[in-house]
């Protein structure tokens, strides 16, 4: 049987969350601020993929981080200056971007208001 | 290296697109208006999923269907009535809905604006 969850605020701008989903947190205080929402995954009894929600106060920024696995990301609201790589790229509400597997890469919430954003990812191995 | 697609236009409400994204239509009359952006997939360098973005007309439904992969959708704007099986339920902006592998499901547009959705799926096998 499907899921849903329903979102607890009917607009995209803020912290609203969703029905059942834990908003997650960084220790790092250089991501304060910074919230994860594990929006569709194993717990739902997806297999393949995870699609995620992050949501990014104005100053704030994501990860500096590249790792093996790529991500697919849809910009909601907010604006972002992106680092893919060598390059910096800003993006606002609407814009797709793909980060490739082993590519350096951070989200800077550069509106002013909060940056969120989907990022789609492959499922954990095994 | 990583993939940008700029929206064309700057909200989620009616036909925009992206750049370097072609809007696919379906032939079956009864799909008429519905839209597909295939955002990120072996195009951009993905290998285990792809993001779609579909649109449906006021009163459009999306195919009435049941598969082996599974969906994962979010809302982005709009009125729909979800068939999960033998079950229906309204949802809107920003709700997200897991559509199980094997499950018969449909989106019907029931707002007075376009319904707008991300939809995950995993990628081809093979």
């Amino acid at each position: 049987m499907g899921v849903i969850h329903r979102r607890s605020g009917r607009d995209w701008e803020g912290v609203k969350g969703w029905e059942n989903v834990r908003a997650q947190q960084y220790p790092d205080p250089a991501l304060a601020g910074v919230r994860k929402h594990e929006l569709i995954g194993e717990q739902e009894g997806a297999r393949g993929y995870r699609v995620r929600y992050f949501q990014v106060p104005p100053g704030g920024r994501t990860a500096r981080e590249r790792h093996p696995h790529d991500h697919g990301v849809v910009i909601l609201c907010g604006r972002a200056r992106v680092t893919l790589g060598e390059e910096t790229k800003d993006v606002e509400e609407g814009d797709v971007v793909y980060v490739e597997g082993g590519e350096l890469h951070c989200f800077e919430s550069t509106g002013a208001e909060p940056l969120g954003f989907i990022c789609v990812v492959q499922a954990r191995p095994g």
